[in-house]
């Protein structure tokens, strides 16, 4: 069966369905936010999930059992960039950070009761989550092994102690899955623990909503202090000191959503500047047959192009469960993080002014959701870490004096 | 006379007591605005021009005449970078976007009762005031030719016409300077008058404060609309249809001290990258021992110091009245522009969370700031184009058809 | 059938046959000519394509009926890349420039005779060819539209006259397939028609060898007169006038296939490097555990993946015989040439003298081979114009007084 | 005073007839060698620096007790630069490398004894030197501190011992300077000494001419073998043991001389891309009217004039003995080294088949010259790291445990 690109006419079907839904209503519902789906009223989430359910689009990577398309990574790949076409898209659908990375986490490490309680909502809409790694420095940045955040066992459960920052969604989410340490110390590759925590828990607090760059998920990100926040032994979330191992789980998947989600934008950035080149007049011709533009448009078309056959590349590989999934993870994220920002920084100068203002295109919004995108989830040169590393790997040598033991 | 670069003691001395008072008075001060100055009040500018009066600082562009120091372009490019280190510095000092470079042009092509109505409060800080050139589509825009305002003669005057947005200032200001076409057509090479027109003059009015990515000038940036708006004869700005002439003296130079003012940006995100790179501790080394970080710091030195090169160069090539200096500024502002975006870029990637943090350090408020500056004072693209025109002319042949006449 | 990236067992028991047999018998053989394919002895190419069918690997692209394997685009993709580990490799194989391109244009567009008495011998490995297009300004260059050889019908065939240079190949070829004007001026966009020319036609002159930066291809570059030079009416290949339209036919998958050839010498270099970085000591530690090494060998896995995935896409497109083929072309050629380059411009990098030199390490060399791909088949810069102009043309507004139909 | 760029009439006046020798004598000689310097016969260097001294243009950089002109730096820089236009123009000047830096530390740290015997005649063009510090790994390369080469103490002398590779200007020359290991081990920062050893000392053998990518510079690269190679007391250069350090003696101007050769290269491949530009027509219009052909040559302009800022800064605070000339020089090397490729490239690209045509312009072989400038005089990721490092050092912290002595 040789290399191909066609997608089952099915998920071809949602594709199309989705872009129909959020050219027709998920577009026109930006002017009530202003663009900025951190500030969008938990109306808004409400309404275009409805909408979502009514055009047969909600939930598309959710599995058949929990009401979803049951869509692979390959078929995420297409509808999740449809999707993030608009900013909001992916709420409507259900498919945003962190919830979308969460509902997958659940699926494939939570027991069946878990399961029942905390993604039966999730992958509904009746209910938001967050993830609580990250921490303030020095705790677990890009380095997750720096967690410094404890896990204590207490008679019945754990005591969780520790600061968290830039957790996204937690404002309003109905349980955290929160990283800590529950041995070793900070700087060793094991030992951490993931656990469910309710809202309301006591001892988890919100201190504060943290103001970004960014304003394109859902309630934004927050800090949150654990004090004394016992849980009890049901709400582990997959094994004791295996955090980091789960969390690989999340990640790499979750990686590849970003990337798909964040070409939907990338594609709409273009779409708006090729609009403003094929209509607005400048030293005497139209924009688009000026060459500086030209290369400015050509590249954007290189750059979503290269990044759409390297996430669908990612994607097989990870839906095969290929040994090879991880280093192309690594691979695409680096590139499509960057490439999404190129392209939208084009955007912006061709469209010049017009880029600029806030009210007249989306393009300044969409300049600032994009920049975090190339830290967010491993920053670039952690990935590229990573990558050398596999690469370097078996040309490693070991030094003849060294092996020698001297 | 060789190659130097040294400073009259003088300016090195007014340099410094700008570096101290823009941190002990101006960088505390930012806190008062969130470091937004479009949202700064009109008390604390008047706090801050206070200040910098006390400390012997305020107006350094501005001849004795007028009450300033009286610097030349490479003076200013010294005491400008010091001020640009806070975004309040320049607003502070007085030399901030769009008064500073007005207050240049109406000592160059105003008449004396002009200076005397327009310049002397202006240079006092005693009034504000703007510049608008710029059109909506299909109008003035990277290209000013298309001027499409139009003035047109009535009795003892002039009736103003047209739209114009973009217009940094605006909001509060006590005076504008408008450029209208007063003959040809748009495209024209010429016809372009400039005219002063007193806030209240009937006929202006701004119909909208338009919200935009940067927010790093005081009173933001406005739509203006010209309706029937007279002015009398006194108010055109030197001579009439000299306009597009008249707008080269504002504009080489304004563009130079843009550099500069935004080279004092850079130099503040390296300073933040650095104070964090020496700190700031991941996978077992502090942040500033790791290569990819380390390229990353180096390229913004480099970006830095060639940036500072530039200037310097192109503001003696100003200050001498040098035919290359046209060809010098189109090189420096292309350059730096596009420097500084790449250290505040990078600044934002080495400080990872808290360069995405509003809050927690300036890095993303001045990731905002700076992006437009590749659009403002003309694209990058228009200089490149210009640059290019210029270093082909010697080489262009008439094509052998033409040279035989046919 | 969702998209997939596996091979037929067939084809990649083919790649793999294809790596040893680089590996184990081609590589060796670069010593014979320096890895210099130009200065390559008439009998290394013999025996090399010997040991390529003992191997089982030669002729992977040419049909069954004319003695090869066979593949399609995406098996090429696969085998070329092998192939191309060596710059002898597709020498040895018979899929080098020009013949590969020349084979695949006489099976599509030649009569049966045609095939039988040029076809056979080529794909056979006992003839080679060259494709006459590229003239010297003001002909035929970037611009294929400016050609100015022309073919004057005289009785029973036709007179060729021109110039043509950088002609890959043509010294030793046994025929030329030559490009001539038949009807229009230089600058239409039709008119051109395909010639087959025999080596040693009367009025066919090679008048230099040209030296130039890369030394890649068997036999160099030639210029070539043509002076009177006539051939018969069986010797036009395709249509009359219809030269542009074939031209295209092998265009498209020659380029291609050079960015699959080319994708296997970028994976040399990265391999070369990659041993370079797992044993050089520098600064108390292996150069690949160094951050700016890293980044490096990071972004040549980033370009090498990124081409593979685009090179598939393209393959599939152009199996398919879709109608995007042409924009992911000239996407993928663009991508392709320059990220082959900047993956050879690093590897010489992280080599240091070692990379400089031509005898120590082949890196020096695929740096001169590598470079004039992006001027080759197509400057960047022309492929960049057609992206752009594909991508706004549905953006493209008619001018209002178009509209108006004046 | 102020900051200013005029240079003394004098020098301005050197320039300029240097340019003109160059122009009318230099040019029309680099077809006696194909443009090689490398290939470049000894009478050919003699029959230049003949014409150079005729043209009162001989040795700008040599103090007048020693024959020259006394330029410091910065005259230095405008001379420079326009001998550099040609590869052979440094040649002719005798200003090129490596017989021009050494030179320079002759008159630095040579006895007056060893200044009459090896500075005078070289400074006069009758004897030719080299600079044997590089050696194969894992000796010194891009860290000098693992210099392996040794010289152990016998009765009135010193032994040395080791390998030396890629030593410019070996071949032929009538001395070396050597440096050699006197104490310590290899990855040490200090113990290296500087020896002179005449040609023909009987232990120093030259082993093969190494064939680089480059031939710009006379007589090319030379692996050399030291054994048992001994030297009397009286040919130690400067004192034992302080090698290193007379070695940046050395090296900053060196690095910098380097850099304005190499931008007078840039400047004449940038001259043949206007010439081009300005005459070949493609797609209806002369190639300068293009836009991406204009954004090469703006992009090449913006290039020259930063290098050339940078260039004259840097030259300014070495002349002037400022502690900041050290990480200027490394700004400087770095970002010259690379625009100047760049600059290059781009003229390649923009003259199509001419760029890649070795006889047809020079800019295929400026090519190869220029990159592996990005590697002699320390590595561009070298000279990054020590930009860091300075850069981070006012802000690295005692960690507090460590200070505490925990």
């Amino acid at each position: 069966m040789p290399v191909q690109f066609d997608v089952d006419p099915s998920v071809a079907r949602l594709a199309e369905a989705t872009a129909v839904f959020v050219r027709e209503v998920v577009i026109p519902a930006e002017r009530e936010c202003g663009g900025s789906v951190h500030d969008a009223p938990e109306a808004l989430r409400q309404a275009l999930q409805k909408g979502a359910r009514q055009a047969g689009v909600f939930a598309p990577h959710v599995p058949a059992r929990w009401g979803g398309h049951g869509l692979d990574l390959r078929g995420q790949a297409v509808v999740f960039e449809a999707a993030g076409y608009s900013l909001l898209g992916p709420l409507a659908l259900n498919c945003a950070a962190p919830d979308e990375g969460n509902m997958h986490l659940l699926e494939k490490v939570a027991t069946e009761e878990q399961q029942q309680r905390y993604l039966r909502p999730l992958a509904a809409g009746e209910s938001r989550s967050c993830f609580a790694m990250t921490e303030p420095a020095p705790g677990a940045g890009a380095d997750p092994r720096s967690l410094r955040t404890t896990a204590t066992r207490v008679p019945g459960g754990w005591r969780i102690d520790g600061r968290k920052w830039f957790i996204s969604g937690a404002n309003g989410a109905d349980f955290a899955i929160v990283m800590a340490r529950t041995s070793g110390s900070p700087g060793d590759p094991g030992g951490a623990t993931m656990f469910l925590v309710d809202a309301g828990t006591p001892g988890m607090r919100i201190v504060r909503d943290i103001e970004t760059l960014d304003e394109g998920l859902f309630a934004g990100h927050s800090e949150i202090v654990f004090e004394e926040c016992v849980v009890g032994e049901e709400q582990v979330l997959g094994a004791v000191d295996r955090g980091f191992d789960n969390a690989q789980v999340r990640l790499g998947p979750a990686r590849m959503t970003h990337c798909m989600r964040w070409l939907g934008a990338a594609r709409r950035a273009q779409d708006v500047a090729l609009e403003r080149a094929g209509s607005r007049m400048a030293f005497g011709s139209v924009l688009g047959d000026l060459g500086m533009v030209q290369q400015m448009l050509a590249d954007s078309e290189i750059d979503i192009e290269a990044s759409r056959a390297l996430i669908l590349r990612t994607a097989w590989e990870l839906d095969t469960g290929s040994a090879a999934a991880a280093q192309l993870t690594s691979v695409s994220k680096t590139f499509v993080a960057e490439a999404v920002g190129r392209v939208v920084d084009r955007s912006v100068q061709i469209c010049g002014a017009l880029g600029i203002s806030t009210a007249d295109a989306p393009l300044a919004r969409l300049l600032r959701e994009v920049r975090p995108f190339r830290i967010y989830d491993g920053p670039s040169e952690t990935h590229r870490f990573a990558i050398a590393r596999r690469a370097v790997k078996p040309y490693r040598q070991p030094r003849p004096l060294d092996a020698a033991g001297s």
